[in-house]
């Protein structure tokens, strides 16, 4: 599928002559890798999310950060715009190239510098894999925690861009969670640090700030993450129940008796019969809804909350809790889940994954309101998602090639992320706004802190060189979407101008 | 003592007409409590920093939202500069009135808004105080971490402004880490909305930006707190070392064993003998140092955890362990540690309490570095402090009754913070930067660093009428201060007249 967008916001920033500006690079950096020819430039047509394609004028792949410096100060005096890439993991479109700027490549940065068992962190290159932080680590018995699904591909420098976060984060957080220190490059090619190595660092957080902004605020160079002891033991238990509501509810519970899971999944029947007809993983093919809850910790400490949460399930009205018997089922039971995206892509010739997160509280009834959204506009939604922290992930089922139904697929998925909204959620959990959700963001965010945000990127990037069009929509574009808020009853548009 | 500060960020508003800012003060809001007698203000002429006083013009305390509304619209549109202020425990100096400003008083603001168990929060005023909120959420077996000395006593939302700590921030993460959401006037007095009840808010994180900004980027009018369940047991071990070093050297060997202690906190010989002659605690008395190490958690793991502690402190050469026999024991065991800034302040005139923060690996170094400086000056100064994340309490012994030792203080301070940088660490760890430590961030900080902070603040304030004159300091004074970063063999001179 193709979903056009709207590159007015690129528009303000001056036509690039790409032979010009490929013949400036080659003479002020002759060692630097740059790709020009359509079939070269085609693989970074787009990122993860697939819906979305423009082709790059130009990609650079940098091996050096000074390479990297040069080529920020270059396109800062020519205005050229800069898109940073990592693996390209990503599900927004957040590393969308653009058709009039340089699509800046890090993955080439993968060197592992420097693993601290003492001082319990990893310092790492950004093009390092997510996954390959916590196998160097392994042999000090530490792990780095945050775990997206993409974790075998995915880059660190892409999981700060995003905040990456993944199915343990309930319990270890979020990639903000997990950092201590990036080391940036400013627009202007300055070398700025963000955090410290000690527990805080004064001023104001830039390191927070900078995680998940999206590659608006900078270059990230190098990156010090928090590693974390593996925990001694892991056990898992499944839970049926006959109503995705009862399940919605479970979760509430499970947290309100005090245990805070390693992981608390939800999969609905839809989803259920996918995995288990393409795991076979012993998922019961009849249940309306599944809970998987992994308990981590010290064994003594897992067994009890195991008991503990098995009473709780029991009382929320679940048809049966089995534990995973041993290691091996364990990681069958965890199979379906990880591949339970796939495995719903072969119900159906396209589907639309959705990233919403909502109040924990507020689970049985948006469950209830995508059912009934779901039959309005006539489309299969599968949900399968981080129950335990709210961060739902509907899977819409559609055919690109019937008339009409892409545009279905968009405008539900449009209305499942408003329901998210007002219910006090987020339109995103874990996969960023980047250039899918920034339409939604006029229904977030009212025109005051829309225009804080655009005020905060100009500190950083006063030009708007830096993946320009992403995260943060225009007072402009929310104007036109015509989800803006009206704040106070005060009107937006005398504002307009100004971004 | 009294340490004189540089006015002259200040010097760049207008001056203020007191009496007709009062006048119109009275006019445009009439319910509203307004102190202007010298005998009024006086008690609001410093925080808990009583090294820094200055006199405030006026005083207001606002029991409705609509009033700090109102007050920063009129303040914007005069051009007057407004200092917030919780319940005045802080130790920086960051809510020191200004002479020519309004010091708004959020105390009035202290009500418990709602305790949500299933959701795990609660929702309440700025004014309200740390320790309300857990004793509000009890009855559901919750409460709120980050637990600052002064938690009788500090407010929430002085709590946000300082990025406030505690004993058990190594386990459960400073203020910035147990928020959900905040409310806040902007300057201009606009409402705006920071985070979100979900796990995630899409856009810049400008909740964590917030966190930690001592007032200078907004008022904040309402706060969402997340709540934990309380551990159901927790046990104190009490070892004894015959060096600082080696004690610091164990700090870093309990971690690197894979336990989070929830508080493990380290006292030197003279901080020992005061809190022991104060508090009669039981400690050690002929110990060159101790470590107060507690595991909290579920009864199986806090047994493996004391245990597996107990061995690690024996193999790093600890003379002593005892665990405390019973709950009676273990108050006593943390009253001799909470009290030790009284129990050293009976030992001398007057002390000076440092704040500083650097990796743990590097706590026998420092702690070696801090012995040589407190002979070097002739200042005796002793150490207590949250050992576990490195934060360090040095506190400096003095008599500012005999000439030149407040200035011998201040200059040890200044090393011991600098020392703390040139290891990798940082000027504060829970007590902000305020107005004490703001020469201290020319060290810590670059000229381009500390430009991006000024783009940052212009962002939010671009009047700089919020708290000026603190956490961030003008990169003028960083010049006359001489201790300004050169970066990349630039000098920062050009953009001195920036800001």
């Amino acid at each position: 599928m193709n979903i056009l967008y709207d590159e007015r916001v690129d528009g303000a920033l001056p036509r690039v002559d790409k032979a010009a500006l490929l013949a400036e690079l080659r003479e002020r950096l002759p060692g630097l890798d740059i790709l020009h020819r359509e079939e070269d430039l085609k693989p970074y047509e787009c990122d993860g999310l697939s819906a979305y394609r423009t082709m790059p004028m130009l990609v650079v792949l940098p091996e050096r950060i000074e390479q990297v410096e040069a080529l920020l100060r270059l396109c800062h005096r020519r205005r050229v715009p800069v898109v940073a890439r990592g693996a390209g993991t990503g599900l927004s479109g957040g590393a969308l190239p653009l058709e009039q700027g340089i699509l800046l490549v890090m993955a080439r940065f993968d060197k592992i510098l420097e693993v601290n068992p003492e001082g319990r962190f990893a310092r790492v290159q950004p093009g390092v894999r997510n996954l390959a932080i916590s196998q160097a680590a392994a042999p000090f018995g530490l792990y780095y925690a945050p775990d997206p699904s993409s974790q075998i591909a995915c880059s660190i420098g892409g999981n700060v861009a995003e905040n990456a976060g993944g199915v343990h984060c309930l319990k270890y957080g979020l990639t903000v969670h997990n950092l201590l220190k990036v080391e940036i490059l400013s627009v202007e090619g300055e070398r700025l640090t963000l955090g410290s190595d000690a527990l805080d660092s004064p001023g104001f957080d830039l390191l927070a700030l900078f995680s998940g902004s999206e590659g608006m605020l900078g270059i990230v160079t190098e990156v010090t993450v928090k590693l974390l002891p593996r925990p001694q033991m892991a056990k898992v238990l499944l839970a049926s129940f006959d109503s995705v509501e009862k399940a919605g509810r479970a979760v509430g519970e499970i947290i309100a008796a005090g245990v805070i899971p390693g992981g608390l999944e939800m999969m609905d029947n839809l989803a259920i019969r996918a995995a288990e007809d393409f795991i076979h993983a012993g998922y019961p093919v009849e249940a309306e809804a599944i809970l998987l809850c992994e308990l981590d910790g010290v064994e003594a400490d897992v067994h009890d909350d195991c008991e503990r949460v098995r009473r709780v399930l029991e009382q929320a009205g679940a048809t049966e809790v089995r534990q995973a018997r041993d290691e091996a089922e364990r990681a069958k039971f965890w199979a379906g889940r990880k591949n339970a995206f796939p495995a719903v892509g072969r119900l159906s010739p396209d589907y639309y994954c959705m990233d919403g997160t909502i109040p924990r509280r507020e689970l049985p009834g948006v469950l209830r309101g995508i059912a009934e959204l779901s039959a309005e506009y006539g489309l299969r939604v599968a949900n399968v998602f981080h129950a335990g922290d709210g961060n739902m992930h509907p899977l819409i089922l559609f055919d690109a090639n019937r008339p009409g139904e892409l545009e279905r697929a968009e405008a539900l998925g449009g209305k499942i992320l408003e329901l998210c909204v007002a219910v006090g959620g987020s339109i995103t959990g874990e996969h960023g706004v980047g250039r899918e959700k920034i339409n939604q963001m006029c229904a977030q965010f009212n025109a005051d802190e829309l225009t804080l945000f655009h005020a905060v990127k100009a500190a950083f990037d006063p030009g708007r060189l830096l993946n320009p069009g992403k995260n943060i929509p225009t007072l402009h574009r929310c104007a036109e979407f015509g989800a803006m808020h009206v704040h106070h009853g005060r009107l937006p548009f005398p504002e307009l101008e100004r971004f």
